[in-house]
């Protein structure tokens, strides 16, 4: 094929044609620029400046996308890849290069001399492909830049697509993370009938960066024990002698498609299995593959003077001095001359025919995958209409109340119902379904649970579209996965414990941040947290269940792909449902209460207030009008409880004061719409708050993450933003809100503090305190104060007598 | 013992007599304020207005304390116990009280009717006991709050401590979460020579709030398949049909005691096992326990027409209606007279004789164990100096490279060495100790690790203080439990992935800060994160590595725990981490480079800059003083090279600007005192930022931190804050600065655009900007702009062809 002959000859050749190109692309990408074929000696100045990726887990990817091509081309069955290991991506790029699908997503990365180089040089370039996995790639719909999260992602690509095989490779550095160790469990919630399957390959090479891995240590007997006790039934794959001729790899493909298969025919039976929801067949267990590898296999067996096939040295980049050291040189031009690339592609660099004799083609390819751009497949949902489940106000605010959880319950039973054809919309949750109220769903689905779920149960069925496992991480996995290939969910959670998918949410809000950039990616809907069981409602749980920072984790992320919503009551709730379940591209996070609460806005106000992002309630302010003196903003549930309650004694004690409620719903409309999207206009912005008033905002959460948005707006200073802060334990739950300082008369006497002596004239600004008013001086003021103060401090000594909060508190409603 | 007859007989006995006491109790806490012994009838005023609590682990719990008791009494071992699932905190009440180190800690928890009755008050009640484990319940550190962390901070509470077995009850729903599926590998860890035993019990009720439990759902065969293969002994405790006499927990408990004397007699021989340092023995099978039970196992089978005992339904308060409903209060009745209290206490309400017969005294009670409040064993680190392992500086500022990060390996070898005889320092390590350029400590330690590691490894030894497994949630829960029981750590992590920990961190943070609340805990060492491999360096990895968002995190903290430091030099990071391992009571997150880099201060003045927390740099900023006109200021490593660069060209092109030149190593000294008590005075602040002068200040990560602690200080809006705004991908270091706006370049032009026209007179205020300066006029300002940003978008475009950062960014240092 070529006329250069092989150099340097000190290695083995490795494995089929397929693999030996992919392997060599793989190691090409990661050390040329030049001469990427090696049609001629290898010079430094073929190679990058900057050497930048990761060998190590390249060779069993390849090894991997090789079997399942090969599964592919004789099947034909629908095959998607989630690579845990990202830090392999050479791999991947060299694997998509090869079948075509890069040069289709790509023109200029022609499957041709000139196309490998193009993608030579772009890979870990600044503006090319980064150096893991990303949306940039063609089926892909996982970075695995953080570990932990491949096989729970793979699991809700599954779910709901009975003839799709979601293929998973795990490392065995990611093994050891705790989302991964949990996610094993998932097959029990994968309904054989109703969805696809699940092939885990647990990659087996031994070495983390430096470390020997927890798994390389565990015997056979150990392995095949720990799979086995998990529900599945493991096979274990030792590639690390490599017999010539044999295909260990895809022969364990092929048997686990045969059990597969076995286990998907004998569950669905003739009438496609829905005759058999709700009972509980035997639980299947379903084959995986534990592949054993040396790390980096394939590289030279020692370089520099100790090990290096086989050993952590082969993670990164092995032989990294080559372009200073011509030894160095050597050795990797031998290395790579090893897989004999004259004989791998053709004078254009084309890829020869036996290379590509068992790569599928068409949109069989891995890289072709719908799902693997899944806004492709996404259909908007069928929202049922939101009138049936509003909450009535015969008699305008405050006159009924109502769980905002529950209400949305309703709701999304509906939306369940209208779903259940196209089985496009689940629920995750860690076990919180009920307790916070939305378990009326269950009316129109059961939890998904295979097998016996245990001596008592309720609402359990396989095919059920409520997901509980007391695994946040699971949970968010489940979810990417599930509409990363164009599905619809909802994931709520306790408010406190989002945090501990925090760090799931950094790297998802990247990757959608990232999609928006690839021109070829369709949106796919929005990710949404329903944060419920606030902490200002933990009299059960107290102060480890209240953490209100989640919303704070995500403001950092980029504002295109972020919106949190603090809907006051249950339309509202409705209303930012209603248009989050339509929405794409982003992550969202709702806080929404659970207990039953006074309700405010009709649906009609609802949908209105909502466009708007915030609006004055004119109904709580001062009547009739007039600039006012000092805003009374609130964002959340019990803030707006608060301060329409604070709003009231202020307008029963200071009639007079000119005093104007705002309620926040959509929390990005107060940034700068320079700095978020949803930020509302100045000219808007000065309309809500005025030009200089004083402004107290109760707030949800932290006080922090109002600070920042109001950041960048005129005169942040007069915005006195009060929220939790970190005051708590168990107790009533106005015992918590007087500990931080948030209780309708602290709001009270912080809007005395800040009221300006009353004005005699002019435009609303803050008024001369030397000019008193008519009705009431300073001292008035302060000693109004000091009574509200004393009554919070009569009622917290009453709390600690009795242990309950007053009527006082508990039975007040807003009356107009 | 009492003259009160059962007057509900309906139920069955359960138990021995401790258990029946602890049980009874148990449920008593729940539901009593008054005739907690039921002397009389019961009357719905004897029930407290909010009935608050779980009852549902209760029982489970009471088992194991119990049988821990029996060891103890039998054989006299010093046991701990971590009781993972914290909302049964009722039943270790009842056990504390029990056994009477509740009344030895707070005086009026005597162990009669009244401190009984006290007992019962508080607990759950404002400003009493909280409904978890807290710090404030004797014998305990570790609340259970949020699920996840009882197996991994058991291990660590075991770790250097030989004589001591630490027991943890794991629920069958904290199983189910990542944390504790990875934990389960600790043991692998677990040296049986220098450390001592973990001894779990996996209590399978079956249930969570109102789903089935995953490990319920699972065989037998599975359940052993699944441990053995994590490497453990696991034997089956089946107490659903709790055979009368028998005593099958204690059973189990002694039976696991002898294996774990038998594996600690083996592998320490005779000589205390220290001549087999770097051997690799045989890794030991440690023995575990299965605990099968039914869900609130005694109460009413059936309450309301619905099962009761042994399903979900007993989750929190059975008989949640008992005040309003006769019938209900009737069935609590007869379920509390179940346990015969009369027989259980004495006239005075003192426990009988045979209620305590089982029950150890003295010491060696689980509630007296000194490593439930550490801080009585913690003895000072024996801290080396840290004058060898500066870095010196033979030509001052900027004349010397170093990464910090191996300067500070170099002492922490130091460390480790004084530590050897009394093994009370560990670092824990997510596999990147190498990576983190702090790889050096292996000259003093290994890698903990027992059995073969597989093979290929290097430093590895079972009595290794260093610990590496790919799971941050193991690290923190290792640390934890070393730090608790009197020891001190250090966790080094990816910068990107300590949110992996958020929620641990979250919930650790409340820890101390409660702790600080209970008189009588003693402070345990600080813990520290050193959050290394920063995203500004992430060449390999990219965006998903780009994440500082974990200091916004741990601000969101009570600031009387909670430290950020951000030093910008080797120097530096020496003196704060010679701070912090002399701590107690934070939690703190310290920003360090690992690459080598520009050194800045010798050792005397990096003290005083750390003692200062930030200080103007003299020589960085224009010579020769007068009251400055703006003011670059820096937090981090790369933002202080950055601004120096950026003050550097600034004193170049426009030589007679005045600016100043302040460096922030402690954050939280930006913050208002009233804020963090770090927050410098208003005196200092304004000595350092002026009162109105313009800052531009490089901060390492999200610019909302700065702005958060920067909220009360004089006229925050004159602060410029540069940092990262999640614009990132793999590409070049200078690249990545100018994507997020924090490029030298950037950063001068900044400063020029908030330049004031050079004023005339007066003390450095915003000049009058139609006062022009004799050198420069505004006109010139904005052309030196202009150059800047032009030579910044020619590097970048430099970047895009070559990969490269060109020599004048890479080869730059400051010069006097």
């Amino acid at each position: 094929m070529t006329d250069t002959p092989p150099a340097h000859r000190h290695h083995r050749p490795s494995g089929s044609a397929f693999r030996r190109a992919a392997d060599y692309i793989a190691a090409a990408l990661i050390y040329l620029r030049e001469n990427v074929l090696l049609r001629e000696p290898l010079r430094p100045g073929h190679l990058k400046p900057r050497l930048l990726g990761h060998w190590g887990s390249c060779p069993g990817i390849t090894m991997v996308y090789e079997a399942l091509n090969v599964l592919v081309t004789e099947r034909g069955p629908e095959v998607l890849l989630v690579t845990g290991t990202g830090h392999g991506a050479a791999a991947n790029h060299a694997c998509l290069w090869l079948e075509g699908t890069h040069q289709e997503y790509d023109p200029a990365l022609t499957r041709d001399e000139s196309g490998l180089t193009e993608l030579a040089r772009r890979f870990c370039a600044p503006d090319g492909f980064p150096s893991h996995l990303s949306p940039a790639l063609p089926g892909t719909l996982h970075e695995g830049g953080e570990l932990g999260y491949a096989l729970a992602t793979a699991f809700g690509a599954a779910l709901d697509a009975p003839a799709r095989l979601v293929a998973c490779i795990v490392g065995d550095g990611e093994a050891e993370t705790g989302p991964t160790a949990a996610a094993w469990h998932s097959a029990k919630f994968l309904d054989p009938v109703t969805c696809g399957a699940v092939l885990p390959v647990l990659h087996l090479n031994g070495h983390k960066i430096s470390s020997p891995t927890v798994f390389a240590a565990m015997s056979e007997e150990e392995l095949t024990a720990l799979f086995r006790g998990y529900g599945w039934d493991p096979r274990i794959v030792d590639v690390r002698d490599r017999p010539a001729g044999s295909d260990p790899v895809a022969d364990a493909v092929r048997a686990a498609h045969d059990t597969i298969r076995a286990i998907q025919d004998t569950a669905r039976g003739d009438g496609g299995g829905r005759q058999r929801r709700r009972q509980q067949p035997e639980r299947p267990r379903w084959p995986m593959i534990v592949l054993r590898s040396l790390k980096g296999q394939g590289a030279p067996a020692r370089a520099g003077g100790r090990p290096l096939e086989g050993t952590f040295h082969a993670h990164q980049i092995p032989l990294e001095d080559a372009r200073e050291d011509p030894g160095r040189l050597a050795e990797l031009e031998g290395w790579l001359r090893s897989y004999r690339p004259w004989e791998l592609f053709d004078a254009d660099g084309r890829p020869a025919a036996e290379v590509l004799a068992r790569c599928p083609s068409g949109p069989r390819r891995l890289g072709a995958q719908p799902a693997g751009n899944g806004g492709l497949l996404r259909r908007p949902l069928a929202l049922p209409p939101l009138h049936p489940h509003a909450v009535r106000l015969p008699d305008g605010p405050g006159s009924a109340t109502a769980s905002p959880n529950r209400a949305l319950a309703g709701w999304l039973t509906e939306v369940m119902r209208r779903s259940e054809e196209r089985r496009d919309f689940r629920i995750v949750s860690p076990d919180e379904l009920a307790s916070n109220r939305l378990d009326g769903v269950l009316a129109a689905t059961g939890r998904a649970f295979t097998g016996p779920p245990g001596e008592y149960a309720e609402d359990v069925s396989p095919d059920g579209r409520v997901m509980e496992i007391l695994s946040e991480h699971t949970c968010q996995g489940w979810l990417q996965g599930y509409l990363l290939t164009g599905r619809h969910g909802l994931f709520p959670t306790y408010e406190a414990f989002a945090a501990i998918v925090d760090s799931m949410l950094n790297q998802y809000a990247k990757w959608q941040k990232m999609s928006r950039e690839v021109p070829w990616r369709a949106p796919v809907s929005s990710l949404t947290y329903l944060l419920t069981s606030e902490g200002w409602r933990q009299e059960h749980n107290g102060y480890s269940h209240q953490g209100p920072g989640f919303i704070d984790n995500l403001l950092t992320k980029n504002s295109a792909v972020t919106g949190v919503y603090l809907p006051p009551d249950a339309n509202t709730l409705l209303v930012v449902m209603e248009r989050l379940l339509a929405e794409t591209g982003r992550v969202n996070a709702v806080v929404a209460g659970k207990q039953p609460a006074a309700q405010w806005l009709d649906l009609d106000e609802a949908r209105r207030h909502c466009t708007a992002g915030a609006s004055v309630w004119e109904w709580a302010g001062t009547p009739g009008g007039g600039e006012p003196e000092l805003v009374l903003a609130c964002a959340g549930g019990i803030p707006t409880v608060e301060t329409l309650a604070a709003a009231g004694m202020l307008r029963h004690d200071l009639p007079r004061a000119r005093i104007r409620v705002v309620n926040i719903v959509d929390l990005c409309a107060l940034a700068p719409p320079r700095r978020h999207p949803h930020g509302m206009s100045e000219e808007r912005f000065t309309a809500l708050f005025g030009e200089d008033l004083p402004v107290v905002l109760d707030f949800h959460g932290y006080p922090a993450a109002v600070h920042e948005l109001l950041h960048g707006r005129p005169r942040p200073g007069r915005f006195h933003v009060r929220g939790y802060v970190e005051e708590g334990t168990t107790t009533t739950p106005y015992d918590l809100l007087i500990r931080n300082g948030t209780s309708r008369h602290d709001l009270a006497v912080a809007a005395l503090r800040h009221l300006p002596g009353r004005p005699s004239a002019g435009p609303g600004g803050p008024a001369d305190p030397a000019v008193l008013a008519d009705l009431a001086d300073l001292a008035d003021l302060a000693d109004l104060a000091g009574r509200y103060a004393g009554r919070r401090d009569e009622i917290r000594a009453g709390i600690r007598r009795t242990g309950t909060d007053p009527p006082e508190i508990t039975d007040w409603t807003w009356q107009p």
